[in-house]
């Protein structure tokens, strides 16, 4: 039996806040540094942290990917959902993930370094995840011991995850602030709070269907509380403005508003083909439709098919590599049938 | 009970010609011409008009509607329909029209000449149409007797009418040869057969939606059944090359019209404003999607929507002039609910 997805359970503030993510960067005190491993070394560390793992209460739900034996295709479906980074999947040396079955937790083994935790939510939901992602920290250290130094904290390859180690962020979808052209504003005010804004994918990626991820630039010299509760609050704040100007539209042109998310359902439930950035601008209006209550729409719903409908998940899920004019089709196909599925209108 | 309408019929080639117009321009011998009438003559005119038509086996079936009792907005919407033309709604002496039932023939009276006898017919029907103008013209002749010169035909207030005094038409539905820029080079070839090419409301008007009118422009020196053949030859021709195109971008890219299509129908059924010129592409790519097959829709069906997605149309029907806003509202609210009505989907 498959657990359910994370990503299908509508969290807090869940209109704007598609996921909160907690990541840890760890190293093992025994092994040398990534880069400076034997192959031989690097299975050891892979077989040694499942072990570990396996070994604890929560690692019965967990499976072991093996980057080796995955297609390129299975490998970038996984990027796309988040649940591995570009740079474990493309990375030469054998490497791993383990991932839960619900897909919320993945530990991806010699990667940057030799362990990269990370824990996802639907929804704000800073300070439970940040409890799931030490919970899952504290397997490896008991089973492993980290690479610490009292004054350094967790000694990291980089050093911008000294400290810490770790990355909090908030996926938000903001629309009504790109629309107001008011994101480039709190885009750098998030910076001046110590945050860093990226694209859908992370560093360097646009931010597509309005998707932005706010994260803490700095790991070294706060608390882990502190950095998530600054992160939370600066959120939040984003999260209210986007409300409060998602409500002054509507406000001021109910009717145009529904027209648009209305239109973008005609569209979503007819179209014979579409490429991934105009469905994402569509689920985007569904889900200010939902958030304005004018659709009956789970925002949880909508959250899978942000990377249901990329490149790589469409191919996997048709079984076959798909050439790109066979991907707008099943894209199309797939968004057409999301009544009953994913929202009702 | 009401007659059929006309245009709820679909007739030859209705895919492409949504209809086939004869008109005559006719002047009664005994009274002087229009513009050199008092008020009084001209309603001996108009009553004397009615009365002949009501002394016919075919003037049962049919209504006098006098201009100067009509609101704006009623004239309008006649003139929207085809029915009257623009002058006859604006002009300021005594003016009145005779309507059949089913709306195909009218016989305004005091427009630019005495009488202008007009008969409708959907598809491409310029033989049959021509013969029920002539029945109409019959009726008038016998019983009022028209201002007639052997050399120079009927006579008329403007001597571009003179001879004939008949002007025949088809409004042709031309997307593929506008697509593909053929447009021109048709316009121009119909000129040199002795054709005028105009948008949908006759002379200065806009080809929106990518409708065209094509009617002769010579009526001296030929027969009415040479003028006619000449005209149904060119508009086979021009229908001919209209499918061509149409079934070459079905083979070329069939998913790409489809989608066209169902993207169409996604945003009538869906879209809560829309605009005239929006609604009649989007009416424009159903009938496309119809022709090829794509759709089960009748084409006669929609004739009906070109107008009554119009201003006057649309506030007739509301009991009241709408503003613009109020009448992008009622436009989409009109087409989300065509589909029991005019086309299923």
């Amino acid at each position: 039996m498959t657990a359910e997805r994370w990503y299908r359970r509508s969290g807090d503030e869940g209109d704007v806040c598609v996921s909160t993510r907690v990541r840890f960067a760890r190293n093992i005190s025994k092994y040398p540094f990534p880069g400076r491993m034997s192959d031989d070394a690097t299975r050891r560390l892979i077989s040694e942290t499942a072990t570990a793992l396996s070994k604890s209460e929560i690692g019965a739900h967990f499976r072991l990917v093996d980057m080796e034996q995955c297609s390129s295709l299975e490998r970038a479906a996984l990027v796309e959902r988040h649940i591995i980074s570009p740079d474990l999947a493309e990375g030469g040396s054998p490497r791993a993930v383990l991932i839960s079955d619900d897909e919320s937790m993945s530990v991806m083994i010699n990667e940057e370094d030799h362990l990269r935790l990370q824990v996802l939510a639907p929804g704000l939901d800073v300070k439970k995840t940040l409890e799931r992602a030490r919970q899952l920290d504290e397997v490896f250290d008991r089973e492993l011991g980290y690479a610490f130094d009292e004054k350094l904290g967790y000694l990291t390859k980089c050093p911008t995850n000294l400290g810490t180690g770790m990355r909090v962020s908030v996926m938000l979808h903001l629309p009504a602030l790109e629309e107001a052209r008011e994101i480039g504003g709190v885009i750098s005010a998030a910076g001046g709070a110590g945050l860093t804004a990226r694209g859908i994918y992370g560093e360097g990626s646009a931010a597509e269907g309005s998707l932005y991820q706010f994260s803490n630039r700095i790991t070294l010299g706060y608390t882990e509380e502190e950095v998530c509760d600054r992160l939370e609050q600066v959120a939040r704040q984003i999260i209210e403005r986007e409300h409060t100007l998602r409500r002054r539209s509507l406000e001021s042109d109910r009717e145009g508003v529904e027209d648009r998310v209305w239109r973008a359902v005609g569209t979503l439930k007819y179209a014979r083909r579409m490429d991934t950035s105009e469905a994402l601008r569509l689920l985007g209006e569904v889900r200010v439709g939902a958030s304005l209550g004018i659709l009956p729409t789970d925002c949880g719903r909508l959250n899978e098919l942000l990377w249901a409908v990329r490149a790589s998940n469409l191919s996997l899920s048709a079984g076959k590599e798909l050439s790109p004019s066979e991907r707008d089709r099943r894209r199309a196909e797939l968004l057409r049938g999301i009544e009953e599925g994913s929202f009702k209108i």
